[in-house]
């Protein structure tokens, strides 16, 4: 990849209103991040937007520096070395900043999650859980957070343990998981979506936790509470069609209720490492996936008039609504409602949502 | 019931090779205790058996006087007081002993079984659990042992609550339940399959605990090790297609293992008293069984030679077989093989199974 083809996705990255689905729809459309730049303005002029907001090829410049002065690089979604599994994920980041060795996302991959204020003996389960997967060649992946996500990445050690991080990757975060992460960096793979200076702001983890579930075969999840983070996880790898298990606890301890009600919900219950094989079938067949496919320019879709515009923007409303839905009941074609979305996403006044879903903003 | 009938079937179900599955088949074919001690003999000879040592007058007489000097009384399978599940349920005890209030069986019946050893969670689950249940109308069966039971019978002694025992209805164990036992038979129910003065012997604890399953429109586990008595009864819950529950635990508490092992086989996970509600659906209609039948002697059957009969015999082996099964694979009508393994079973030389299996003795 050229350096100015990197330049560009990067600032399409960082550009406002393109989130990863509008940037991986504008690879698609216009087969390159220079192209797709260039389309940039026209778009969100179409979808009632004035000038945007586009990053500075100077922004993205500093960051490319900052990132090789750290030691890491950026991986872009249809390079070889980005995690197939992820790819594949509806939404997945255009690029992830990436220390350490790759090669272990070819690999089958089994996310660890749970509480960060986990029972002693469930970082116990973690740790054996985490050891035990290793040793049978599985990549650990979970999110270096305090408790469960700790204890699995420690158990891993022995073997290979990809980390995924909400901040930047030069930020460590909690405090005490500074040489952690750096071992992990340096021996195992740490992952940052963010760019390098990002703190780890409340947003930034269910965004984290999409990578983490999107990089798996399945997620284990140890110790949750209701409505914790740990079930963002889970239920994004129920969306991706990946394996969800779950550890069960008492139901008189608050941290094991959401796993126990994930089982409920239809979660494998996992009490060895032989139920969390079992549960993912085949690892062979699991890790055969469809070759990457490069970006190639699109055939034009129709355009539209502004009166097919309206048609689509008037079905919109505050509550997301499956795409799906939208070409239905407007009755144009997918493509050209793909579009209106986009062009209306990059004027700002769509949002996406999980589930291939949209809302007015 | 006349004095005669109730001791004809007395000593019929005290007579050796007399199971509950045979007894009732007799009492089908004969129409009553009488018809069928009197038949006895000639069935057990074409069994090719000599004399059957059929229980005494004397003893039958005896165990009715123990039985009413204890406040005890038999209520008999057909009589209205009997409860209606456990009568549905194939090998159902012919009579049961009882001390206390029968009219709580008329009631939705939830069984609470678990470990000997439980944890004091556990056991503050169960007696949680089962005053929740008590409140919501639901009479709590349990087999007074150590532990979860003994939890689940206090839990529920401000409403009804039915303890079925493995010995005599005048014999308490453990030791330190004779109070307890004592205040059930008092003021709510005691069952006994066994005759007076029976010590529990290790094999009358799976015949008392599929009394528990039968009694109970769903059965709760709440720890349980792997092969224990409680997985006996949640197993036989499930063979009478009765709903089996289970509370989890820590794959770490080998007490758990048993209750995630249920789980994971299909059990329902309950953390609530309203799991358990939800998981039996309407109670309404669970008790809208259909109504008893009185006994009525049957047509005869077409009598089968001895060709046919060993024919049936050559099918049988030490390893149980379903009844279908040999009726399928014999080409005899289902009722003819059914009079052939009853003439065999009279004579010891057949064994019956749970699920409607027989075999070789």
């Amino acid at each position: 990849m050229t350096h100015a083809e990197r330049l560009a996705r990067i600032r399409l990255i960082r550009t406002p209103h393109v989130g990863p689905v509008s940037w991986h729809q504008l690879m698609q459309r216009f087969g390159s991040g220079e192209a797709a730049l260039e389309a940039l303005p026209d778009l969100a002029l179409r979808g009632g937007a004035g000038k945007p907001r586009i990053a500075s090829a100077d922004v993205a410049e500093r960051e490319l520096a900052r990132v090789a002065e750290l030691g890491a690089r950026h991986v872009f979604s249809d390079e070889a070395d980005y995690s197939p599994l992820l790819r594949e994920v509806e939404g997945a980041p255009p690029a992830i900043i990436v220390r350490g060795d790759t090669a272990m996302l070819q690999r089958p991959c089994v996310a660890i999650v749970g509480a960060r204020n986990a029972s002693a003996i469930a970082n116990r389960f973690a740790r054996q859980m985490a050891a035990d997967l290793t040793a049978r060649g599985v990549t650990v992946v979970s999110g270096l957070a305090r408790g469960v996500d700790t204890s699995a990445h420690i158990g891993a050690l022995g073997g290979s343990t990809a980390a995924v991080i909400a901040s930047g990757i030069d930020v460590a975060f909690p405090p005490e998981n500074v040489e952690l992460q750096e071992k992990i960096a340096g021996d195992q793979l740490l992952i940052a979506e963010q760019p390098p200076g990002t703190e780890p702001l409340a947003r930034h983890f269910p965004t984290r936790n999409r990578i983490i579930a999107g990089l798996s075969h399945g997620t284990v999840v140890i110790e949750a509470a209701p409505k914790s983070g740990s079930l963002i996880t889970a239920r994004r790898a129920g969306d991706y069609g990946r394996e969800v298990m779950a550890v069960p606890g008492s139901p008189l301890d608050p941290r094991a209720q959401g796993c126990n009600q994930l089982i409920r919900e239809g979660a494998t219950l996992i009490q060895t490492v032989d139920d969390v094989l079992e549960a993912l079938g085949p690892i062979d067949a699991r890790m055969a996936r469809e070759p990457r496919r490069a970006y190639v320019e699109t055939l034009a879709v129709p355009d539209m008039g502004d009166a097919d515009r309206d048609i689509v923007a008037g079905l919109l409303g505050p509550t997301p609504v499956a795409v799906d839905e939208l070409v239905r009941q407007s009755g144009r074609p997918a493509a050209a409602v793909q579009l209106v979305l986009l062009e209306l996403e990059l004027a700002g006044r769509v949002a996406r949502h999980a589930g291939a879903r949209v809302s007015l903003m």
